[in-house]
């Protein structure tokens, strides 16, 4: 863990966590992660902490069996499968996002079904799934994704999709990049939000799925623009 | 009051209440107290002041018929029968916060009830009572519990459930510990209002009681997670 | 302009105006004045400003006829006929409020009346009037209390209450104290966001007329304590 | 590009990308536009970058055409033919913002259609026109106004309205200078989340199209006020 493209890999990593917290995407809990560049195999990711404390010395590497390596012999989350199964059934993700992120919940919980209400949030696609643990481990559990099963239920539950929610809990993001991870999960709940206040204006035009999917590539293309802002914003906060 | 257990109980009493304030649970009202450790029949408030500029000084103790035990003859707020009245029917709380928490009210003032939206406040368990102070007291009151069997009634209505909440004025919410009780004090505040968004979105899957005691076991091994970033919260605001 | 205790006013209706702003009842307009504590038949107001940034220069004095007497030949606000009038036909109140305070303006323009949902603000009484100026002036003015007969009329519509909402504009407050008008100008914000929330939960059990009196004085006894955290907040921001 | 008054005016329009990301109508996205003074046939608007990081180095010139006349050769944003086609349609116009300002995105995918709610923003007039750009471009375009056709199109929208709201996207606000367009779309926003929240109250009664004339008026007279209070707070949160 060496490489200078690494630790700017985990500058990144550390500066999501506090942007994701400054953005109310998370709060004291939540978790970032990051493919390990090297090794297609592991991931990085904070030991067991508060998002908005990590620092580049918080981060260690777990593998895809949701096994920490860790020369201190430190511990992460226990909800570290929800990486490692998108990980191992997305070769494409390269960076995941487990949030409890406010206006997302009620989506998980009543039938009321996300969809792309504008153009920020094409990445939606035409219908974001949702995982109800029930089905997979029963009714009367603590609801984490505590091992490598659950994980794939999620994953499962996710399938090609971007985002997914997790009913009675939050939702997960991937994407291609930290970047891209980052402004989907802040999209995911600016959408949510923007959803709910135009469903009670009346019946809502979403975007078409084509609309939707030229909206996430066009997106793709300006990634930079507001990482470059909540970044700045992250660190001014953090002096 | 000079061993230094006591003082660091103290510390955390006076950082509870300006992380209340600093999560909107309190504003310039409102109250936390502790159980005295070495007395429990005696607890530690502050004196009658705003919550979010309380110190170390202004904690005084009070025993559980209301009286204030303070050298300079200071008094505590008119309510303190609140908190020594649950003390009293409740040996295993040691921390009762007090509050106005705005999305909390509309619970207690509609036929709708406070449930367990997500995994964050399965503490809420399968039902929040409702304590009106008007069956005790008739339709004239300032609505304050000014003496012991208003307190009284007060701990009846919460019997032995986590949180209460009060028709026209606020909530009470007890722990076993100040980290426990700031942690359901802020997920009461939260899953109000999540509750209050997603009942417009359609009909709500709250936990089951199982997963509402499971979650809540849970959520017992981190309490100390969150309170580190509110407790840094709180004190860089007030440098 | 120059005894200790006038100029302690004056300090005190700086703080108001800056308080007002800090807790968004006032944002770049609206007012606060208060009766003149030599001459029952003026009052001090800033000069026509934003209210976030009044200094104590900028404090003027006006008359009741809407004239004022400053030695600079400085104006105030077009609309310092709500106060005029309002401290004409009120001889007990020392402070008037207005604001476009913005949770309120949607029981101005609508059937529904804003009414006490909690404790804090009980001085709503049973009934709080609504000012139509399209009685008193047209359908086609520009709203604004331009005179002394729309500021009759505007303190017509008051009578006895302690505050009146103005349709499609904001709403009034009064109080026999800065402290106190402040007091109710925030509460009155507060109620309002607090029972538009509640309603979409169902019928609301409101405070009896005797609670609302009972509750509103005792609120009375208890100005210093949220003035003392506002007023802090306010320097704080302001250093 | 050396004249004092030419310098002054891209100072104001640095401090309105600041102003409009503080007061949350732009984020990472959206522009602001003024009209060159000494060449109406051009207009100043920063390159492609986020508004909040805005200076007065960054700021380029751009023809009716879409050109940008740079000496570094630098790029603006792709939906530069908002403005140039507005600037076009509408000599009066001085000033454009284009923004994804939250509270209006409903409005634009709903059919409840944007009145004025209050005597701040009688500038909307009797109808606020929303844009469709499937009616110019189709059913799979990237949302985005990349052409002088689809700018000419949306101006052909906006007629002679002060405000055109972008289905899906966001909205346009047009001013006769910087301050009015800045003080519009931040009364825009604000009248939207007004609406919003008064629509579930019940029956709106909205400003007449004369007060809306005449308050639209009125505030003409007053844009300097809330701008010093927004260029202060936009300077001090940057230092």
């Amino acid at each position: 863990m060496s490489t200078p493209e690494l630790a700017a890999l985990i500058d990144d990593l550390v500066v999501a966590n506090h942007i994701l917290v400054d953005e109310e995407v998370l709060d004291g809990f939540g978790h970032i992660s990051v493919r390990h560049p090297q090794d297609p195999s592991r991931f990085l990711i904070a030991r067991s902490m508060a998002p908005g404390l990590v620092t580049a010395d918080d981060i260690v590497v777990v593998d895809l069996a949701g096994q920490v390596h860790d020369a201190q012999g430190r511990r992460t989350y226990v909800e570290r499968f929800i990486h490692s199964e998108i990980y191992r059934a997305r070769p494409e993700v390269h960076s995941v996002v487990h949030s409890h992120s406010p206006s997302v919940i009620p989506f998980g919980v009543t039938g009321a079904r996300l969809r792309p209400i504008c153009h920020m949030s094409g990445f939606l696609g035409a219908q974001v799934p949702v995982f109800e643990i029930r089905h997979a481990a029963g009714e009367a559990t603590d609801l984490l994704v505590r091992n490598q099963a659950l994980g794939q239920a999620l994953a499962a539950s996710l399938g090609s999709a971007n985002v997914a929610l997790m009913r009675g809990h939050g939702n997960v993001v991937v994407g291609h990049s930290i970047q891209q991870a980052v402004f989907r999960a802040i999209y995911t709940e600016s959408n949510a939000h923007l959803q709910s206040e135009a469903m009670r204006l009346g019946e809502i035009n979403f975007l078409t799925p084509e609309e939707a999917q030229a909206t996430s590539d066009m997106n793709d293309e300006h990634l930079d623009r507001p990482w470059q802002v909540w970044k700045r914003r992250a660190q001014q906060s953090r002096r």
